[in-house]
Order: C-alpha cells, then sequence, then structure tokens
C-alpha cells in the first residue's frame, strides 16, 4: 500500500476549474492519494466523474452524511484522513462543521464561512480535536511571498511604518451596467456570497496577505466601499484605512470595477530600514528596497532565499513555476493524438522537431570548426 | 475502468525533477494513469519509488526490455499505450527505438538522440509506425507562445524579415573557471552529453522555437562558438547566423556564461506589417508591435486568442499560470501537519485566517455603513 | 532686437536645482530671453550669478520692490514681461502679489502660497488684472499625461467610476527617527512650510493630477494623516478618501516615509469603458486597458496620440526626452576641456571615436561583401 | 563679461531638432554663451533665425570661411571658442578640418566623416593642434552608462568573457517597402550618407558604446548584413560577430527593419563575476547581475553611484531626467498665453490649481484633525 495520505473531495467534479486547481496541486509533491469524495449532487454523475478521473467508484458517496458514515465504517488504516472541500461558499460551513466534529482533517476554499458567527463556532469545535485546518489562501503559498515574510520576521525591514495593499480587478464591469445581469450574478447576490461581494471575494485576500506577511494584527478599520446601481447595493468595490499600531498606519484597496484590470494583487511593507513589495501577477519577483542602496529584486530557488521559501521552490531559478503547465499542455495534445482526437500539429513537438535539432546542433559545431563559414540546413 | 491513457514512464525515479514536471503534467487535463514502468536502474528501488508514488508494483520492470515482454503479454486494452522517456541523454535513442519498433507511442525527452544520424534512423522507424511521437520541448506548451505562432500563420506580421532569439544562461560560470569542476560536469564531456554543451542543450531550444513560431525552416547557418579554457573545448557560448530566404536574415545567440542571467531566453519575430516579441521568463505577456500603432500586450485566456492558445489555458486572466505550484505548496503543508512532521506555520492558512477574514469582511461593511467610522478587530 | 518674450526671475541663484530647471525649460522652445532679476538677497551675490549665466547686470536688482520700481521706468518695449517665482515658498504669496497688482505676468513655483485665505486674495487680485499666471505643477507637461488627459476628455474610458494616485517616497525616513534632525528640517516645521508636510508637498500634486486628468472636481475628502515622532506631528504621511460624485469615489496616497521609494507618483482612472494608468518614474508609457481587448500601451510621438500631446513632444518616438540631459553632460565635458579644468576622459567621445567608428562602418561593409569573413581591426 | 565660453554653432537652423538639442544642452550648466555662427546656407534666413533665438546678428556669417575669417579678425578674449558642426553628414569633414587648421575647439555631430579615409586625415590635424575635439555619441552622456563604464573598470564584473549590443529600431520599413520611398530617402543613398546605412546610423552608436564600457578595443569582426530589395542594396540590418580577445567574443545587431522597435537599443557585458545590462529606453536604469545574489538595480544620483555618474545628474534620484522637458512644455504653454496665441487650458495650471491645491491641504489637515471626517470642498 502506498504511503500517501488518503484523500478526499467533496465537489469538485465536471469542468470545475478549483477542481483541477486542488488536484494537480495535491499531486506535486507526491504526498495524496485521491480515494473517494462525492463530487457532484448527483450520484451517477459523481461515480462517472471518478472514472473519468481514473478512482474507483467504491468510495463515491451521494452526500456529506453518507460520506462520513461510510468511511467511519473503514479501518482506521483505509480511511480517508483528508478533505477538501470544493462546493459552492454557502456549503463551506456546514461540511467543515461535520467533517471537523466527525475527526477529519479539513483542507477549505475560501471563504471559510458565510458570517463570522459561523467561523466563531467552526473554532469552537476545531479547538475541541486535533485535526489539521487548512485555508486555501493560495497567494500565501508562492516562494517570494514566504520569503517577504521571513525577511519581514527576520528584521530585515525594521520596525513596521506603512502598509499598503492593493486588489484590483475589473472583472464585474461588464456586468454591473446591465440591470439583468447584476441582479442574476451569484457574487452579487447576499444570499448566495454573503454580506459583501469584493470585500469577501478579494479585499479578504488582502487583509490575510497583510496579517500574513506583517506577522502583525490589524487592530482597527475605516470603510468606505461603493456601489453603482441602487437596485443592487452589494459592495463591488473600497477602500479601508487602518491601524496596526499608534504610528502605524496603511490602507487596502479593492475593487471589481477596476475596468480592464485582471488580478492585480500587489502589496507593500515599508519598515525603519526598508520596505518591501510583491505583485501577484508577477510573482517570482521580490523588490526589496533599502535606503541608500541600489534596488535588490530577489528571485526563487536562490540560496539566499528562507528555507521556507526554498522549500515552496520546485525549479531552478529562471524557470517560471508556470513551467508545469506548458508541459501539462503538451502532455494534452498527445493525450489527443493517441486517442485519435482532432489536434493541432502545434499542440506537441515530434520526430520531425528532433531531426532538425540534432542536425542545427552538429551544423553549428561543423561551421564553427571549419572557420565560420555558412554551411545549408536540409 | 477508467478511460484515462495508460501511461509508463522510463526513468524519472527519486527526486528527479524531470519525473515531477511529467507527473504533474500528465495530471493536468486528467487525460493520463500512470500504471507502470522502470524508475530506476535498481528494479528495488524502482519499486520502492512506485510504493512511494501510490501506484502497484505489479507492473514495475526491470529494464525496457523486461518491460516490452511484460506489456506486450498483456491484452491490448490493458497494455500501457505511451511511455515517458526520462533517462539520461544517451538512452533516449535506444530505448525511443525499441519502443517505437514495438508499437508503443513516445514522449521523450529532449535531445531526441545523441547524433543526427541516430535521428534519421529513428525517423525512417517511426514513418513504419503508426505511433505518435512528442518531444518536450516544453517551451512550445505556453499559450502565448502558440498565439505567436497563430498570428504569424494568420499574417497578421506580414511576411517575415528577420528573426532574433536568444537563450542566455549564466550556470556554468562558477563551473567553468575551476578546473577540477568543469572536467568532472557531464554536460561538458561529449561522451555524455553529445557534440555540443552549449548549442545542444539550449541553442537547440531556439532554434526549435523559432522554426516553429515562423512556420518556417532555416535554411543554411553560419555559426561562432566559444570555449574559455582549451582543455576543455565544449562551446558554452555562441552566436549563430541564420537564413530563411534570400532576403530573410536573422541570429541566434545562446550561452551559459552570462553571468548571473536565470533562464533568459526570448524570441523576436519582425514582419513586413509588424514585430511580436515573448520572454520565457515572464510567458504571460506577448509584445505586439504594429507600425504607428500602440504597442499592444496579449495576455493568456482572452476571447482574443486563438483557440490553440485558450486550449492550453486552464485559468482565468491575471492568474499566472504559477498559481498551481502555490496551491501545491499549501497542500505540502498540510501534507506536512497531517503526517505530523515539522511544518513551519506559515506553509498552510488555517483556522485563524478564517476567523479573521470573516471579522474583517463584516467589520468592513459595518464601518462604511456607519458612515465610515473607525470600527476595532478583536 | 529679438521676438522672444522678456523674462525675469526671483530667486534660483547659484547651485540653485529648481533655478537651472527652470532655466533649462525656458531655452527648450526658443520662446524666452532672460533679461533681469533678483536672484539672491545679497545684490552682490545677485550680480555675480547674472554675470556666471551671461546676461547683464544692468537689470539685477536688489529685492522685489526695486524689481517692480525699475522695470515700471522702462519702456513697455522694454520691459519684463513675466517673472518667475523661485523663492523659499513664504514669499510665493507676496512677491506674486506684488507682480500681479503692477502688471507683470508670473510663473509661480508651487505651493502658491502658505494658507488658502492667501490663495483667495491672489486670486481676487488675479481676476482683476489680465495678467497670465502660471503655476508649474510640472508633472501635466508630460506629454503622456496630456494623452491621459485627452483620451478621457473624448470618452474613450466612458464615466469615471475609480479614480487612485499614489506619491510616495522615502527621503523623510532617514531624517524622521533622528530627533535632531526632524526638528531642524525645513519641510517640518510648520511656519516655513504650512500646515502640512507630505499632504503640501506632494499630495497636493497627486490631487492636482487627479483634477487634471479628469476634469472633474474632487467633492469631499477623508483624510487619515500620520505622523512618527509626538514632538514633530507634521503629517508624512497619509490616505484621503476621495468623492467626485455620488458613486465616483476614489482614494489617494502619500508619504514620505515609504522606505525607499524614490518618486513613486502614479495615476489610475478606471470609467465604464476602460482604464488608464500611468507611472511618473516610467513618464513616456501610458497604459490603456479596455475591457476584453489586449492591453495598449501609447508613447510620445506617435500620430496617434492627441494634438495637445504631440506639441509636448520634441523628440521622434523611442528617445526618452532624457536625450537632452545626456547631450547636456557631453557639453559640460567639452566645457572643462576648453576651460582647461580637469575632466574624465569618458565625458566626452572625441576623435579616437570618430576614426574607430568609420573604421568600424567600413570594415563591417567589407567583411560582409567579402562572403562573411572575419576581418581585423586596427 | 560673462565667463562663459563662447560658443558659435554650424547648421541647426530652423526647425532642426539636432539644432534643438545642442542649445538645450550647451544650457544646461551655464557654461555656453551662443555668439555666433552660419545656421543656414542662406544668410538671410541664418540672420532671421538669430534674431529668433534672441542673439545678435552681428557675427551671423554667410560660410565657413566668412566664419573663420571673421573669429580670427576678432581680439582672442572675443573670439568664439567652441563650434558645434550640426550640418549634414557630408560637411562634418570638411567644416571639422579647417575649423581645427585654423585653432577652433569642435563639437561634431556623428558619423565624424563619410569614410575612414577622411577620418583619419583629421586625426592627423588633431594631432597637430591642441584643440578640444567632441564627437556627440550622446549616450554616453547618461549617468547609468557611466556608471556601468565605471564599474567594469573597477573589476566588478570581472575580467570580460561576452559582450552583447542591440540596436533594433523600425523606421526605415514603412519607406523600404515603397520603391519610390526608398530611392527618395537621403539615408538611403550612398553618397549622402556614405557606405552604410544600418551600420553607419546606428551600428556605429553600439560598437562605440561597447567600446566605451568596456575600455576595450574590439579586434576583428565577421558581419551580415541584409537588405531587402536588390535596387537598393544599402545595409538596413545586420548582425556583426565581434573578437575582443582570444576567448573574449560578442554579437553587435542593428536593424532599421525591426518592424515596431522605436530606439531600442540595449548593451550588455557578462564578466568573470558579474553581468551588467542597460537599455537606452529606460535609461535610468542599471541593472546587476551577480552570480548567486539578488537582481540589483542602481538608479542615478545615489551616492552609490561614482562621481563620473553623478557628475552627469542634475536631479535627486526618481525624477528622470525628462523631468527638463515637463517644466519646458509648461514655460511654452505660458508663453503661448503671453504672446496671445491660442492654446489649450491644459499646457499649464494656473490660479485656479493654486486655490484647489490650498484648499485640499488645508482640508486634509481638518478632516484628519476632526477624527478621519468627511470634507466638503468648494
Amino acid at each position: 500500500m502506498s504511503n500517501k495520505i488518503r484523500w478526499g473531495v467533496l465537489g469538485g467534479g465536471g469542468d470545475s476549474l478549483i477542481g483541477i486547481v486542488h488536484r494537480v496541486a495535491a499531486t506535486m509533491f507526491d504526498a495524496y492519494q485521491l480515494v473517494g469524495g462525492s463530487f457532484n449532487p448527483n450520484i451517477e454523475e459523481s461515480k462517472a466523474f471518478a472514472t473519468q478521473i481514473g478512482i474507483s467508484t467504491d468510495r463515491i458517496y451521494k452526500d456529506i452524511e453518507a460520506f462520513i458514515t461510510g468511511e467511519l465504517a473503514l479501518p482506521e488504516a483505509e480511511r480517508i484522513q483528508v478533505v477538501s472541500i470544493l462546493t459552492p461558499n454557502f456549503l463551506h460551513f456546514p461540511m467543515a462543521k461535520r467533517l471537523l466534529e466527525t475527526g477529519f482533517h479539513v483542507i477549505c476554499e475560501k471563504p471559510m464561512t458565510m458570517t463570522y458567527e459561523e467561523a466563531l463556532i467552526l473554532q469552537t469545535i476545531h479547538q475541541k480535536n486535533e485535526t489539521i485546518f487548512g485555508l486555501t489562501h493560495t497567494y500565501t503559498g508562492y516562494p517570494m511571498v514566504r520569503q517577504m515574510k521571513e525577511m519581514i520576521t527576520n528584521g530585515e525591514i525594521g520596525e513596521i511604518q506603512k502598509v499598503d495593499a492593493q486588489y484590483y480587478q475589473g472583472w464585474i464591469n461588464p456586468i454591473i451596467h446591465d440591470k439583468e445581469q447584476r441582479n442574476a450574478t451569484w457574487r452579487l447576490m447576499p444570499e448566495k456570497s454573503g454580506i459583501s461581494c469584493c470585500m469577501g471575494d478579494i479585499g479578504v485576500h488582502a487583509y490575510q496577505m497583510l496579517e500574513f506577511v506583517t506577522g502583525q494584527k490589524i487592530k482597527s478599520i475605516l470603510a468606505d466601499l461603493n456601489h453603482l446601481y441602487d437596485d443592487n447595493q452589494m459592495d463591488i468595490d473600497g477602500t479601508v484605512l487602518l491601524r496596526l499600531g499608534e504610528h502605524q498606519k496603511g490602507v487596502l484597496r479593492a475593487s471589481q470595477i477596476a475596468t480592464g484590470e485582471e488580478n492585480n494583487f500587489t502589496v507593500a511593507i515599508y519598515g525603519k530600514k526598508a520596505g518591501l513589495k510583491w505583485e501577484q501577477e508577477n510573482p517570482n519577483y521580490l523588490t526589496f528596497l533599502e535606503d541608500g542602496k541600489p534596488i535588490r529584486v530577489l528571485k526563487p530557488g536562490h540560496s539566499y532565499n528562507s528555507s521556507l521559501s526554498l522549500d515552496g521552490t520546485k525549479l531552478p531559478p529562471g524557470h517560471p513555476e508556470g513551467i508545469f503547465d506548458a508541459m501539462g499542455n503538451i502532455y494534452k495534445g498527445v493525450a489527443k493524438a493517441i486517442r485519435g482526437e482532432d489536434f493541432h500539429p502545434a499542440e506537441f513537438p515530434g520526430m520531425e522537431d528532433g531531426i532538425r535539432g540534432m542536425q542545427f546542433i552538429e551544423k553549428a559545431v561543423e561551421s564553427h570548426k571549419e572557420g565560420n563559414v555558412w554551411i545549408s540546413l536540409l
């Protein structure tokens, strides 16, 4: 039997993007084995999806209660150890509650709950058990975010005197100006997404990031939120003034109507000795600004980084981590070819590329050795 | 039974980085199921590795011949369909040769062979069979490289008049100046890495990329290579002049002694109407330069991209594809916690983050509603 | 007689940086002729400076009253037409007041006055006369800022829904943490720099820029300022929430303790159709973000720019405007050489560079014509 | 009498861009006084231009011979000391020759001559006299280029092992594809621009820059040039292989058909210890790549720069040198207003900006002091 962690998943079936992200993430360090779950409210679809992704249908359950009953009936050595909750937001709380009560470890998508009150209930249950609870504020997993945190912890910027976070998107813009659309989008419905749209969806990422990298708590806030049409008053933009200490201030800005912005999430922390800045759209660069010295730009994988940062780096310097994706695309193309599906010849390099490559190498060496002369390729 | 493709792997065991990259890539589109292979020259280590990554040891073979014999003995519906070759370079040719001869599809790491002659032999065998052969020139898998190719194909830059590729690294620099090291590094030994170091390792990527994006063949070359010490004359730097047509010229530059460079691979193609530029270290940006118009920067996932590009994009605009890696790191941290291993509290966000996040959202809305007043956080 | 505008200057003598900037600016379009003024409180130093910069000492005056009396005594066709006020801040108001009262055009450094009340007095005087009053909020002179304004005016981003300005510097940081220094710096003394340090010095630039590019007035503000030590409570950091209309909000952030920042002044305006962004440290780039289209980057000098922008561009595309400065440095080096002063041989290229350049050109053509062969240079 | 250098100019009259650049540059350090010259082949136009730019017509000459005769007739203390040659290329040599022969210092636009032979003649004359000869390879005047040179001189990158320069423009592209235009453009006529177009115009800048920053001579070259149409065979693109030493190689690339490129001039030097990179379009950034350390980015004006670099910096850190230009534009607008010409209200900030600015500052402080409350602006 594998020594991998036995892993279950609730939600995330079909084409769910978040389902793919979690499955790929679970593969990366060879630590998890997906053995069951409930991907879909419909048990048949759930089983079909299990088959599609290559796992047995034996431990596919119709709902969370069936899941808990079924797994608890198994010997502990076979039982699923940790469950990822990838369902719609309003199900995070009841599912996490039941799983923690019955002794499962949990990895929960953000937001943890619909309300602060629910969050406190979950905390109480969690404190009684010795289970692990992970919340996927994914951005803290970037090597350079970890490095930023460690440098601040180690005093490299000195006492903090200013914090600044921005999370600007424009995706709601085309929706908000159409009355029908804005009242039919779940993110803009309080019953489905909670009390807040912009702060609940992205402002909270910026908030968590500021507390993560500084290691300090934000003590008080003053918010100014915005909506554009009175028939839907969910916030889609806002600025929050922040106080971390008497003279430690900051500001958090979030918007979903910053037209044309994609996922422009930035964080800057300025201390008595230096500043540190990071941008999510270019996550491999950490800028270190020290008074009177050249700007320094740190990148992942170098030995000057902290062990926390290096532990999260899988590739040598200069390879954007996205290389996994490039390779994934090539595998996808080969899969299409094997299955006899239509594919574009550009989806994967093949024999011809190999031939030409070897010819190039040999002819390049030959041209050089013969005194830098022109040589034709076949 | 899963409808995934039955996949085998030769090499890539233990901590092999390329092994991880291929396994993660194979996961991304739920298309492959790893069922067997030979990860290691030592069968016991190979089996231990199989267990570690959660697959059965039944179809772990001691070598390629055992692999072929064993798999051919199985019914076709169970037999491994495609094999990835991740072994040292000198084994690529003999392994690919045997697999193609016996009817397997192959995904082969670059370089395909040690010599051009071997490459031609492989081609002959491949042409006789109806097998799929994929060569992992990974960079062609990037969505914006695919978009670049499609735009050129569609005439958006007009007839090509200049091509330019650079692949600058500095990694050999600390090795080359130490006599002992430079004569003990496999990449600098002809018997292990072939006739060329710099051109064979990275120049060929630049060459393949130029032919890939332009859709044209390079017709002749003039090379000037360089080495720094006469006791090791493998090229570690070089420039190659290129001719694609009578008045279509270009240049390819590659170096492993461009001190301080990480993986600075760039490609620029200039046509009669416009130019296109791409950089591997910032792979989500494609720059389009059209005479007399603002510079345009294309990014993945937008509907203005070609279907070839969109097919290789898994995330909405603005998420660097590396988000998989950030999530992977969080899963890694949770795994350590579950297994009772030491872990840094920053490795994954948890309950406290959820509590504080929900509090933040509610208090932000409250501060706003009460007229932009300060509210303390607990 | 020249048809240039007769120009006088108050202040800006000696090594004053702002003096140099104004004199160079006045040269650029051949429109001004410096004929007199009062550069220094000490008349002898003032005259010596006039001689140094090559103008007659005839119309150098001991103070503003002497200036006004002397100039008014001259025939109108000889009289100074416009006066630049480059003195310390507290003199701006009294000098501008006297000049406007006596019929001179004025170019005044920022801030216009020490208080809002003084500003209103000046306005009253100005409205009575038909004089020109220019205030050097210099950043509005950049071609791409002008282009941004024009695009907004022309409706290219649609109705404005969010404005955002940042002006982050770190220069006060090394001063503020030293008690002696922070209480000896004029910028931190209310009697010399007015009621505010950070908002008065740089926040007001950001404010003026927002109103400049949007063409709208900011209707109300909510400010949160910061100081670090209670023995000097001048603001050195702050965030100001902004309202332009009922649902048009924004935020202005300014800091002089953003450690390591130089002059990081940015402005972003998001409208119903698109967004526009500009950064002062890279002033030749204007980013245009339109929903669902590639990012567009506009640069100075292209015909796609507005006439307002093109009127402020002096160089062809691709030459950063700083080329004037590079050329200025070369002239400086030649001047040292002519005067027999010490100079570094790198201060200006000379004969040897010309020789080698001509040789290079001829040998490059020769190498090419002879079939791409190596040719030695002498 | 001023202690400025008495300066004459040949050429550069009317709207000549190069004329403006030289006049502004000469102003920057208050070292030159323009006293005469010959701006135009037509003496009347030359005098009108003198009046326009505010200098006396007394020492405006009909041609270079009249200039020399006239100036030599004056007492040495009044005589023009240095002459800038801004005429068409073919006049550089005869003018420089006559001026050097007769004892004037010379500042000459690039290219120095039409041929290498002429260059050698000039050198011979120059060596006989004790005159100063400056050649405006302007890019060497940038503070960060000077810093690059100094760091290499000081051994900060160690022995050089690779040099790389690129100068890519696209401006000839729209000309070259039109038969009439390509045969009517002076840059493409050998009789007007010499033996080479691309190498002569921009390749030589890259060449001079490489020798400037490295302090080494390029010993041999191998060139491959390109043209697109056989009816005009002037090179408009080319690559030149370079050798500085036995194992010190490099490459220089220049193009005027790199469609869409503006003035993309870059230089990178890699040594045994580190690399240095600079780009002309972003001239305030110098990138320093040292093995195993964070990337460092140096900017002008900081005390970590060499004195050679600091001597060429006129502004505090963070102000792009182009600030002169922004200020120049504001002066231009004020000049239009004073002269009663049409102007756009956005051409210069004025009274209203001053009023609103003072109001903003006072209200920001008030909002803060009253406990962060909203305050309306008038």
